[in-house]
C-alpha cells in the first residue's frame, strides 16, 4: 500500500482527491491529513479516512480536534507549520500538496526532503521557490508530479522525452469568464460574476485568477521551474472549451496533447498512481464535448497579467515569490470589494517593479520577498 | 551514419521522404533505392542520393537502368522481387518501405528478417500479415516504426507506457470528399471526383481509399497487428481538418493525442530518426491551422468500407489479406471506370463472404488468400 498524506483536505482539490483516493483503496491508504481551519467537514473526513495523524493550521481548530479525537490513536498538529511537521514526522510515499497559496510552501519542502514523491496541486511552491525546491527532490529522489491539470498534460506528453527534443510548451487557458468581455466592461466587473467560471469547478482563489489569467501567469512560471524551459519555450494560447489541456511541441513538428473532460480527478488520479496509470469508468472520451475545440491567441491588452507571468519566468530569482504574494493580496482585495477588476493585475506589475529582485535567492530571501510583495501590494490596495 | 533504403522512391511517401533525408544528411545516407518501374524520375533520384545498389520491378525499366548505369558501381536488382533482394543484400539500419500495395510486403518481410528497422508505410504488409511479421521482428529485434500519420501519432501517445493503460485507441479520419455527399449521389460520384482530396496529398490508390473510408478499415487492422488489440478497443471518429492525427485514450481517463499539420514528412521525419527526434524548421504549430478542430461520429450507413475494417480486425486471420486484394482490384476497376463508387464496398464485404477463412495462416496461406480475394474481387468487378 502507498502511504499518503492529503494536505488541503477539504478545499477542491483535496473533495476530489478523496474521490479518486477511494478508487485507489486496494493500493493506497491514506496516513495524512491536513486543514488550515479544520471543523466538522475535516473531522467528517477523519472519520472515513481514519488517518494515522492529522494537522490544522488554526491554532483554535487544533484544539477543538484534539478534544474531538482524544478517545482515538490520531496525532493532531496545530500551528501553521502543523501539515510540514506532520509530513516530517509520518512517512508516506506520496504527499499530495492541496493547500491554496503561500501557506503551502512549507509543506512541499518537507515531502520532497523525506525522498516522498509530491503530488504538487500548490502551484505556488513551484512559482515562489521553484529551484530550490527541484534541488532539494533532486538530492533525495523524490518526484515532482504536478497536479495542475496544464502542468500534468505537459508532463504526460513530455514522457520520457528529453528536453532536447522540445521545442516548446503550449500551456491552454479557458479564457475564464471574460474571455470576450469588451475592455471597458472589465473595469465594472464584479466578484460574483468573476466567479462564474465555464468549465472548470475550483477554490475561489484559483477561479478569480483564471478570470485575470494570472493564473495562466502563475503556470508560465511553474512550467518554467517544473520543467526547466526557458521562458521563450513556453507560450500560451485560448483554448475556451478546456479539454486540451496544454501541448508540446517538439523540434521534429509533432505535438502531443493530452485532453479530457475538464475534471481534476484526472491529474490527481495520474499524479496518485505514477507511474502506473489506475483503471476509472468516469471521465473518458465523450465526442458530445469533443465535437468542437477551438483555440484563439490571448488578448494581452485584455488581460496583461498573463504577460506579467511570463516577465517573472524570464526574471527568474525571486520574481515568481513577488508575482504570487502581490497576486494573493490583489485578490483577496478584489473579493472584499476593495479592488476593481482591472487594478488587480496593475497591482501586480506594481508590486514587481517596487520589490528589489534576487537573482538566486535562499529560501528565506523568497520568503522575504514574499513579505515585501505582500507589504507593498497591501499598500497599493488600500 | 545511418544507413537507409528507400523503397518506392518515386511515389509520394517516397518523394517526401527524400526530401526528410535532405535535412537528416548529417546522421542517414541512402545506400539502397526501389522503384516499380525506374525511369527518367528515378535515374534522376538515384543521381542526386548516389545510392550502392537499386532495385526496379520492372524488367524493361531494370534493364534500362542497367544500361544506362553502366559506367557506375551502382548494381541493379529487377525483377517483382528486386526490392526484398536489394534489402536482403545490402546492409541497413532502416528500411523505408513507401511501396504502395500488396508487392510491398515481401521486403517487408526481408527488411525484419535482417533486423533492419522498418519504417512502414506499406500499411499492407501489416494488415495482411501482421502476426507474421510481428514475430518475424521480435525474433531479430527490428523495430517496425509506423509511417502513416495515424500510426505513427499512437505510437507517439504510447510511448514507453504499458499496453495495460491503453483502454482504447482512436484512429481520426479525414472523412474524405464526400463526407457531406448525401448517399444518392455517391453512386454518381466520379474518379476525378474522389481523387480531390480535402486535406491531404497522396498516392491515387489511397485517395480513393480516403473517399471510401476502406483506408481507415485497413488502418483498423494495421493498428490491430501493429500495437496487439483487439478491435474492441479500437475506434475510429471523423475530424475534416486532418490535425489530430489519432489519440489514445487511458485506462485513468487521460487521453493523448497527437497533432501537426498534414504533412507526412512529420511521420516520416518521426520513424527514421527513432528514437531520437530530428530539428526541423517546418511542420509547427500554426494556430491558424489549429483555430476550430471538429469531431464527429463515422456515418457506417453511407460509407460501410469503414465496418468491414472492423470485420477484419475481429476475424483476423487472412481476412486482412482479403480485404486489402479485393480493395485493390476494386479501386482498379473504379479508376478505370469499371465500377461504380458505392459498389468498391460492396465489392470487398463480397469477397469477405466468398473466400474461405484461415484463422492462423503461414505465409503461403495469406498470399493464397490474396489471389483468391484477387479472382474472386475480378470476377465481382466485371
Amino acid at each position: 500500500m502507498k502511504r499518503v498524506h492529503l494536505l488541503g483536505s477539504t478545499g477542491s482539490i483535496g473533495q476530489t482527491s478523496e474521490r479518486v483516493l477511494g478508487e485507489l483503496s486496494t493500493t493506497h491508504r491514506v496516513v495524512g491529513l491536513a486543514s488550515g481551519r479544520g471543523g466538522a467537514s475535516f473531522l467528517a473526513q477523519v472519520a472515513r479516512m481514519a488517518p494515522e495523524a492529522i494537522a490544522i493550521a488554526d491554532d483554535d481548530g487544533a484544539e477543538a480536534a484534539a478534544r474531538a479525537l482524544r478517545d482515538q490513536p490520531i496525532r493532531v498538529y496545530g500551528g501553521a507549520n502543523a501539515a510540514a511537521q506532520l509530513v516530517e514526522a509520518v512517512p508516506a510515499e506520496v504527499v499530495l500538496n492541496g493547500i491554496t497559496g503561500a501557506r503551502g510552501l512549507a509543506a512541499s519542502f518537507a515531502a520532497v526532503r523525506r525522498g516522498a514523491d509530491l503530488a504538487l496541486a500548490n502551484k505556488e511552491s513551484m512559482v515562489m521557490a521553484g529551484p530550490l525546491l527541484a534541488r532539494a527532490a533532486a538530492t533525495t529522489g523524490s518526484r515532482i508530479l504536478p497536479v495542475d491539470s496544464e502542468h500534468s498534460a505537459i508532463f504526460q506528453c513530455l514522457h520520457r522525452e528529453p528536453l532536447r527534443s522540445v521545442r516548446r510548451i503550449v500551456l491552454t487557458a479557458s479564457g475564464g469568464p471574460f474571455r470576450t468581455t469588451p475592455a471597458a466592461e472589465l473595469d465594472h466587473v464584479t466578484p460574483a460574476q468573476a466567479l462564474r467560471h465555464p468549465t472548470w469547478t475550483m477554490g475561489a482563489k484559483i477561479t478569480i485568477d483564471s478570470a485575470t489569467l494570472l493564473n495562466k501567469a502563475l503556470e508560465v512560471v511553474e512550467a518554467r521551474w517544473l520543467f526547466a524551459l526557458p521562458a521563450d519555450q513556453i507560450a500560451a494560447v485560448v483554448h475556451p472549451q478546456s479539454i486540451v489541456h496544454s501541448m508540446v511541441e517538439f523540434c521534429d513538428g509533432s505535438i502531443l496533447a493530452q485532453l479530457g473532460v475538464p475534471d481534476m480527478a484526472v491529474p490527481i488520479r495520474f499524479a496518485l498512481a505514477y507511474p502506473e496509470r489506475s483503471v476509472t469508468r468516469d471521465s473518458y472520451f465523450d465526442l458530445a464535448r469533443f465535437k468542437v475545440l477551438t483555440f484563439e491567441e490571448p488578448d494581452l491588452a485584455r488581460f496583461p497579467g498573463l504577460g506579467l507571468g511570463f516577465r517573472a519566468a524570464r526574471a527568474g530569482g525571486t520574481a515568481g515569490a513577488v508575482l504570487n504574494a502581490a497576486n494573493e493580496v490583489a485578490v483577496a482585495a478584489f473579493l472584499d470589494g476593495a479592488l476593481p477588476f482591472q487594478r488587480i493585475a496593475t497591482t501586480v506589475a506594481a508590486v514587481l517593479d517596487a520589490v528589489p529582485h534576487v537573482d538566486e535567492p535562499t529560501l528565506e530571501q523568497v520568503l522575504a520577498a514574499d513579505a515585501a510583495a505582500r507589504a507593498e501590494a497591501t499598500a497599493c490596495c488600500c
